[in-house]
């Protein structure tokens, strides 16, 4: 069974295929600036041979095409004939309450997914052209939408709620949703492969560091806790997005400044986080050389970074009455080794002690701390391949 | 020596007598209802007989006048002249990042109070206020100012600052400050000397639960991090306080119901936490009933308040690389036994085992325990206690 992975941003589209007999990726590839000058797209063989096309490209329809002639290409293809495609499965992004797991798309799911247009404007109107489009260009194969929301529905409501006027949940849906959360059920489940043990019997917090960063409790293999909310602002502090803060200071500064609602939701989510408080970048490779140049701020930047895993790490533990792994994914946590060993330095009481031989390495499964005790481990993820796999058990059905 | 604790808020002076040699308070008091109409004095000795007033009170200086009235009378009264009050103590909730400790006051010290009352414009004016009422009426008496904020500046960078573009922690001073800061040193203190260990030597997490609440991670004596932030209306869930939210929340609200920043401020401070998730009350007392009595967003609002109290004990053991004790403190702290219980339930793994029959008590100083592990004890506050030492300390220097 061959099954394309589509992810559609508002000027982008992100795709797999994956040969799912073989257990293999057969290439991957990105669309980028969609209906903006200087589109191109960058399509990747697994087995060698990348073609760059730099071409106008006015909508998503327009990317599909020339996705779908590239996948089929003499050369750069990887199949004859789109036919091939058993199905295509979508990352969306917003579930709502509606989706707690991933569903085949019909006129109702379409319906529905419109419906939530209002809890992720950004994401999910893009997520829904793109599965129109493949309808349309791809008929005969299922279409399959996998949610980054849908893990987190097992969240328990004293978890999920918020301590707002309850009207607010009511009306407007307002409580804790989570995000990455097909990253963080991968994750767990490999982390249960990797320790030998079933996952429904496991205490496992999951880091996904990365730009945008979300930590997950994942007790007996559900989701208990996440550190995203309403909207992937919340938690950690991330590479633009502020994470929490007394949320007194926003009515303060839009007073200060004289700002709009939208003014200040584009500096909480655009203009903050590490490259807020850094002055310089969002990306953590950069702080890491400022540090190491002496730069006080981007150090106070990564140490507030640092700090705030830590603590949630302790929180999740609560959360979930103790813990048994902790497991790193993600751009950062796979590759991020001096940070990993800062978030974990002083958390020996829960067990966890780096050892760091084993914790020097980058992007690949491996337990990180000394025998005995609980573990921490990187495990890379692989949305793509959570996806297919949702995509393949709704097909086989 | 007999010091006069005073707490001044924007319609109101709560007051405590002590003397320090006899270890023993003399008379405490509140007028209410200052400049409103029904004001009213209730005036209690220690050693029994309470003096009701119901008489209008026009201003700070026509309260503290008749308090002093009332501490110097023959049958209410406790001294037989003012010039037996040594010094006078003031709660001052907000000293910014300018007052790390108690300090006497002078003009230099009155003029930077005024300077933060951006900072705190609820609180900080009637505290001046107060103090330089004091200051006219007792002028032998040295006065002093105890910052609720002061015992939080040990804090470190990164867990004070908040992940914002920098410019607003150097232009407006947003930044963690912390609150409650005299109740968090006085219990800590007390922890350490129920445990018969150096203080200096203990990781203590500090729950102030109350109508308002917050907890703090004492390490080796100081405060190393707290739930309130630059407000108080951070961290936990409280009677009518939000606590922590996703940021996104506050301009989605704005827009969706067409409200400006005081509105939102006000809904966030006034209309939320349990009272806004039960729908029925700000009081712990009325939702255990309602609980009791079957309602689900009453047991909702209470247990979305124990999994915030838990999460965070977890967080700032992490903060701390491990934990020794957790002093249950402020009115819910002290009294809901049924409360603390279930905060504990899970935290086996910290080593914290209730002991039921312990833990059966209110408003005492007890370890509530099993013996071995980590320790969890009630320890009644009292910050007029500390500002009166805090005043005492500074005088006889």
């Amino acid at each position: 069974m061959v099954i394309l992975v589509v992810n559609c941003g508002s000027s982008s589209v992100k795709y797999k295929l994956l040969d799912m007999q073989e257990k293999k990726e057969l290439v991957s590839g990105l669309a980028e600036r969609i209906g903006i000058e200087g589109s191109k797209i960058k399509h990747e063989k697994a087995d060698g041979g990348t073609l760059k096309l730099e071409q106008n490209l006015a909508d998503h329809k327009a990317a599909l095409e020339k996705i779908i002639e590239c996948l089929t290409d003499d050369e750069y293809g990887v199949v004859n004939d789109i036919a091939e495609i058993t199905a295509v499965g979508h990352r969306v992004v917003h579930g709502g309450e509606k989706f707690n797991k991933a569903v085949l798309i019909n006129e109702d799911v379409l319906n529905e997914l419109e419906s939530l247009f209002d809890l992720a404007p950004l994401h999910n109107p893009p997520n829904v052209v793109g599965i129109k489009t493949c309808q349309e260009l791809i008929p005969h194969a299922p279409q399959v939408a996998v949610f980054d929301t849908a893990f987190h529905q097992t969240i328990p409501d004293y978890a999920f709620n918020y301590a707002l006027p309850y009207q607010y949940y009511e009306k407007y849906g307002i409580r804790k949703y989570g995000f990455h959360g097909t990253s963080h059920k991968y994750v767990s489940g490999r982390a249960a492969t990797m320790l030998g043990k079933p996952l429904t019997d496991l205490k496992v917090v999951v880091c996904h560091l990365g730009n945008g960063s979300s930590i997950t409790a994942v007790k007996n293999g559900v989701s208990v806790d996440t550190t995203m909310g309403f909207t992937p602002l919340a938690g950690l502090p991330m590479g633009t997005r502020t994470g929490d803060i007394d949320p007194a200071i926003i009515p303060f500064i839009m007073e200060k400044e004289n700002l709009q609602p939208d003014d200040i939701s584009n500096i909480m989510n655009k203009k903050s986080g590490v490259l807020g408080v850094s002055g310089i970048s969002s990306d953590f490779r950069d702080l890491e050389d400022a540090e190491a140049n002496g730069n006080e701020r981007a150090a106070l930047a990564l140490n507030m970074f640092i700090y705030g895993v830590k603590r949630w790490i302790g929180a999740f533990g609560a959360a979930m009455g103790g813990l048994d792994a902790v497991a790193f994914t993600g751009g950062i946590g796979e590759n991020g080794k001096e940070l990993r060993e800062k978030v974990l330095t002083g958390l020996e009481y829960l067990g966890l002690e780096v050892d760091a031989e084993k914790n020097n390495i980058r992007g690949k499964e491996q337990i990180i701390t000394k025998d005995g005790g609980a573990v921490a481990m990187v495990v890379p993820t692989n949305e793509e391949l959570m996806i297919a796999k949702e995509t393949e058990a709704l097909v086989i059905k």
